[in-house]
């Protein structure tokens, strides 16, 4: 198969050739996670960066984006508390989650968050009396193209929905800041932006008719990680984004915010799993069966219907290799990683190799059952300047 | 919508109602446990009932079953060390997982495990190097139409393979017991046992023609809860199964063995949870989204693809209804529950109502995240007699 010509990166390989940690386990190389950082930075000169928490909420991860004097886009009080307790500053932190209790806005607003996403009149309505004066923003429902892991319709309203929700924000007493959308996760087009782009720039414009003058425009997340299919590199979303921004809101350049999670931390770590067996089902079906020790339910969620192809490094890369089907060691149908997309790994491959899966530093420990079939949630091992 | 009938069912309700416990939770009746195990005992006379430990790993659960007589199906070295700590004995153990490391069966044998399930030649030597002369039976590879929850093609091998397999195991020391195989979870079609049973009864031949004679039928799991979509009563199920038995078995009557785990924990549950938001997305769109304080990270990871259709009280039961689409609490665009599945619930729902989810109690707390969104995991409560 085509790994991209990468194997695992150095530093980590060092790691765990050094410590050989019990598998499968996650590990997140923080000087990669400084560089990715930095990287977003460049392709998005200006822009605030409001870090997703939930693409590893890894205490060392936050503490070294909080050095790098980040801001951070949290789901809920416990990575508020999170943020918190590794450093950040409250006025860092923006609850971008519209769907919340009131109890914790209440939660949010008594630890000093001031900014807050919503796309509801219910959600407005708790902010203002839970959050009075706070800054808020509207998150727009587009539709977008070209996501790996696309949101569907669940966040955002439609924009005449918003532009009389930012109205009633500030009767309400609240800051009505801006607007925010999001293009979904792993976005592989760098043009999706512009359709959120040119919405925003319409609720602008329609409030402002009604003496409303909005300043935040937040272009949520979706830069990519490196995943089997190649993607644009960064500096050519940014183009598009800052091309985009220029067309449709003109001279009246917004203040920018993004929210990446994914293009920051996905390529910074590698999970490494363990062969648990090789097996083939009948003599008439020549596909191996490769199953390993981590699955969809202990790191590989984004495995769900195929969405994300990771990279795989095999001790036996080089030698011939045939088509496999990959699954997880659970008791669980729905366990299986690959079965449509095409991987062909080493026929030398036994029970007990070692396979590195890189860009795995998003969305999987987190997302570990804590004990599905008696497996273990994923540990996370942190390696590299701790800021 | 259509409960079938069924509120809340009163022994919970009042727990519920006394503790006001923090939503979302799960509460089990081990009362309704002990019953259920009695109907599935009574569906299947003479059958050995090995939990699915895997279903609802509560160690309260685990008790009850452990001071009823029952046996126990595992996925891992973790369940059997919760089993053993619940007082369950070695020889009541089965290590149904044909997925296991050499470390893990050396763990099991250890612990006194000494029977095993199988479905490849690499498997079958590291049982007989890591657990001499065990007893182990072979997972046939079936296609069955009719369960909610199938398990496609990751378990078992064809059964040609499975009776070279089974002598293999001769050769190797082990004592070759008998063969599995599952029908899929939540089979709505008690017929559905039939096709393996069948596939079964040939490798019973084939093997004894080859001087192997085995003696365990084990059904695997597949006996239904109740959800929204009905099913047949279990003596229908036992009845059906008793028949092919007899059809494909004649007067050589095998041991027959189940592994029942939504049947017995299932309908004991109820997940309490919270209504955090109602809102729309357009003034053009009559759906009302209803967001939950549980969603497929923290509880309902059955409702991946709709599978699961759980039955819903509400506290405005007998009021109008409209159609909703139902969410949980996540910045995650694929946390919808229910979207093409129809439901209609009270137009007067609100934020704050709490609403109990039926028949809950598989299949939810174990699956569910470890910090996903920095959402916790579901707490469970026991209630009833503990054995």
């Amino acid at each position: 198969m085509d790994h991209g010509g990468a194997g695992t990166p150095a530093r980590i390989r060092e790691f765990l050739d050094r410590e050989r940690p019990a598998t499968p386990c996650v590990v997140v190389d923080l000087d990669t996670v400084r560089e990715r950082y930095a990287d977003v930075r460049e392709a998005l000169p200006g822009a605030r960066l409001f870090y997703a928490v939930k693409a590893n909420p890894a205490p060392e991860v936050v503490r070294v984006l909080v050095g790098l004097g980040a801001s951070f886009d949290v789901a809920s009080p416990a990575e508020i508390d999170l943020c918190l307790a590794q450093g950040a500053a409250p006025e860092t932190i923006s609850y971008s989650n519209p769907i919340k209790k009131r109890s914790e806005i209440a939660h949010a607003h008594a630890a000093g968050v001031r900014l807050f996403a919503f796309d509801s009149e219910q959600d407005l309505e708790h902010l203002a009396a839970e959050a009075p004066g706070a800054s808020v923003f509207c998150r727009l429902l587009i539709h977008s193209e070209g996501a790996r892991t696309p949101f569907g319709k669940k966040f955002g309203c439609a924009r005449e929905m918003a532009a009389d929700l930012l109205v009633r924000a500030a009767e309400l007493g609240l800051d009505p800041y801006g607007v925010s959308f999001h293009v979904g996760s792993q976005q592989t087009d760098p043009a999706a932006w512009e359709v959120g782009i040119a919405d925003a720039a319409w609720v602008f414009r329609a409030v402002a008719e009604r003496g409303v003058r909005l300043r935040l425009l937040n272009l949520g997340g979706g830069l990519p990680a490196s995943y089997l299919e190649a993607t644009p590199a960064l500096p050519v979303y940014g183009k598009a984004i800052r091309e985009a921004v220029a067309r449709h809101f003109g001279a009246d350049v917004p203040e920018v915010a993004a929210e990446p999670g994914r293009a920051v931390v996905g390529d910074a770590g590698v999970l490494r799993t363990e062969v648990v067996l090789v097996s083939r089902k009948s003599y008439d079906d020549d596909h191996r069966w490769v199953y390993l020790d981590t699955g969809r339910y202990n790191g590989l969620a984004e495995c769900e219907g195929e969405a994300i192809a990771y990279r795989f490094v095999t001790p036996h890369d080089g030698g011939p290799v045939g088509p496999v089907v990959l699954a997880g060691p659970t008791c669980d149908g729905d366990d299986v990683l690959y079965q449509r997309t095409v991987y062909e790994l080493p026929l030398a491959l036994r029970a007990g190799d070692q396979i590195d899966i890189l860009s795995a530093g998003a969305y999987t420990a987190s997302f570990a059952s804590v004990f599905f079939n008696g497996f273990a949630p994923l540990p996370t091992h942190c390696i590299g300047a701790r800021g």
